[in-house]
């Protein structure tokens, strides 16, 4: 959960304000994911993040405030990783393929975010109700400019805003829905997760039914 | 907003205690959906119903009480339409579109009840959250039914338990999310909404931007 940390000798004030930020952040993703907000206090996230609670609330604020800054932190770090795992120069299934990929992977390697983004944020309402809404905001964009790329990739007319938007709206709920499950079924592998969307979105239900599946080009597994 | 009264002589206890309830919830998912839970009062819900705000707490309890019933409510009445607008004995391409056309029938139709039911209760969190996701596992359950019963249908392997919910958990988050999208776009008539997310899950991505589309079998519109 720390970040490494350079030469520390006694008091732990020399830290860059940067690092120490990143620390209190990691301590507090971990406790609020483990113990749900209303349970998490600051005693235990100071305790986690090795710095006292006055440090603690003057670095980062209230516990709301907080909340409301991991929130947002692993919400941007969950983006970048689809937006680094997607290449613009790939065809279309294979970019929705990494992307969803990469956005199965982090859910799978950062369930502490995915708790902390989705179910807790989720279940307090109020203006933690909105750091999501405004989330699946940016995430429903970036999808729908990545879906009417593809469209002008397969030269076929471009979608318009709406449609795209709305199509996106549409993937980034079965998305979210998805990790959500998953969260309660983590016995099964990110991969198989990822691919069966793919295989719904892509593939769609008219071809499972007949039994035609989607698969990777090969090498791209 | 209101139901058909009966006979309505001076004072009105004369009514049945379903039918009286009926006009309270009547009102209060109104009120909720206009003005949000904190907002809403138990004076504007009694007056909007026309009762009197003691019968009102006799009746239905406090305003958290009150706003879970309307969620509780809402929820069987949109999973009524749905399972009425699907008949068991059509292919599941139809199947699938009509129970697609109830829903965004019922959200169009009710647009109070999906504020009160996804905006207000999602909004709020705590015990609110609690029964968004039980209404979310009834419906994730409503449609790996129809999934199972479809891959039985068309004969191929049947879907295995874990992979029909999957499945299903990803159809009901596209819906809702689109449904909730539609919320801030509501010039786009249901059936528009409600074929664009057929033409994905049915049909998927590669054949949409291979230009194939969906069509309902004729007459069947």
């Amino acid at each position: 959960m720390h970040a490494k940390q350079p030469v520390r000798s006694g008091r732990a004030k020399r830290l860059p304000r940067a690092v120490r930020e990143r620390q209190i952040m990691d301590a507090a993703v971990d406790v609020f994911s483990r113990l749900g907000f209303h349970a998490a206090s600051m005693d235990e996230i100071s305790e986690v993040a090795g710095i006292s609670k006055p440090m603690l609330y003057a670095y980062l604020g209230s516990k709301e405030e907080l909340f409301a800054t991991c929130i947002r932190r692993e919400a941007t770090r969950m983006m970048e990783a689809i937006a680094n795992g997607v290449e613009a120069e790939e065809p279309p299934d294979v970019q929705l393929w990494s992307g969803l990929r990469a956005f199965f992977g982090f859910v799978g390697e950062n369930r502490a975010s995915w708790q902390v983004l989705h179910r807790q944020a989720s279940s307090q309402g109020g203006p933690f109700a909105r750091e999501l809404a405004d989330m699946r905001g940016r995430a429903i964009s970036l999808v729908a400019a990545l879906l009417v790329h593809s469209s002008d990739f397969a030269d076929v007319p471009r979608a318009g805003d709406k449609e795209a938007e709305s199509l996106a709206a549409a993937l980034v709920g079965a998305g979210e829905s998805l990790a959500d499950w998953w969260l309660d079924n983590p016995d099964e592998p990110a991969v198989v997760v990822a691919a069966r969307l793919m295989n719904l979105v892509w593939m769609g239900f008219g071809d499972l039914v007949a039994g035609d599946v989607w698969r990777p080009p090969s090498g791209r597994g």
